[in-house]
């Protein structure tokens, strides 16, 4: 949450921005239209954040709908599990998975969105460190392994589940996901 | 290559699909333009393919550009590895991501285009289908694995780090994926 580092109606103004966002897509999101229905004034919203891009980057990161509260399980296998179903949840759930696939439907064609999921991405696997070191303290974690790569892996295999494959991704589907990764293929 | 199932000059209708698509994004692929790139009058092309979808399913399927020798090394590691490559090809590849990101760019807000990348998606599992039954019979791949949840974990990863995390997948980035997917990280 960045409200100590945006202004104090940004919870309202990132709710705003990733509606719209939803609503008509990143071409025609617009910070008039947000400024509208955040109630806040647009130069507010541009002294915070000089662009369309650096907004919906905030928004992303650090509205409370995204917020991933880090797992502590106790377990390797119990965190990632946690942390897998909260990108299912992201990616199907109603009040989510309109803004991210209006974010990645743009991307291909709008470059400057790929710094915004960069950023996203980076966010995220900063959050997620303590998950690895953790893991690594208690000695449930491989030499070697990079915690990028498996997160690549288990994210992956989610994002590609759903939006690539249109298949369906329960509870099951996780749970071999993150048994597979842990215990290996082979 | 689905030459016997279509008409003579298929591979030249399905070069012509992708590179329009490439170049107008799918809303303005038109079947006319298609006709006239390849040099195929526009009713032969909806003999064969009834709609702008079914054509363009079946060039990502069939087209020579896209298709996967399945390989046969010998291991189970050395067939992952190839078909890790032959994805990253496909993704950074001048001549055919353009045509994968116009896919993937359209599908969100094109229901009809998910049935086309589920298609896509079932042929190659379908022929990838050898390699995980040489894999078992060499004793390679752990009881209980489910090969698709596999191909999820691999092909999804590189995906992920491209599309989205928008990192490097160098072949030492392919060699981890493979390695973590096999060996597992615990």
């Amino acid at each position: 949450m960045s409200t100590q580092n945006g202004p104090r109606k940004a919870e309202a103004i990132f709710a705003a921005t990733l509606e719209l966002l939803a609503e008509h897509g990143y071409d025609r999101l617009a910070i008039e239209a947000v400024a509208a229905r955040s109630g806040v004034n647009k130069t507010t919203l541009y002294r915070w954040w000089p662009s369309k891009d650096a907004l919906l980057a905030a928004a992303l990161r650090d509205s409370g709908l995204f917020a991933l509260d880090v797992p502590d399980t106790g377990s390797l296998r119990g965190d990632l599990l946690a942390v897998a179903a909260h990108i299912l949840r992201l990616l199907t759930s109603e009040r989510t998975s309109p803004a991210v696939i209006a974010t990645l439907a743009a991307g291909p064609h709008r470059p400057e969105l790929g710094e915004v999921a960069r950023s996203f991405f980076a966010d995220r696997m900063a959050r997620e460190q303590p998950i690895f070191e953790r893991a690594a303290a208690r000695g449930e974690l491989r030499d070697g392994v990079d915690p990028v790569v498996l997160m690549d892996l288990l994210a992956g295999a989610i994002w590609f589940r759903i939006l690539l494959r249109g298949g369906e991704a329960d509870p099951k589907f996780l749970e071999e996901a993150v048994d597979t990764v842990l215990g290996g293929a082979a």
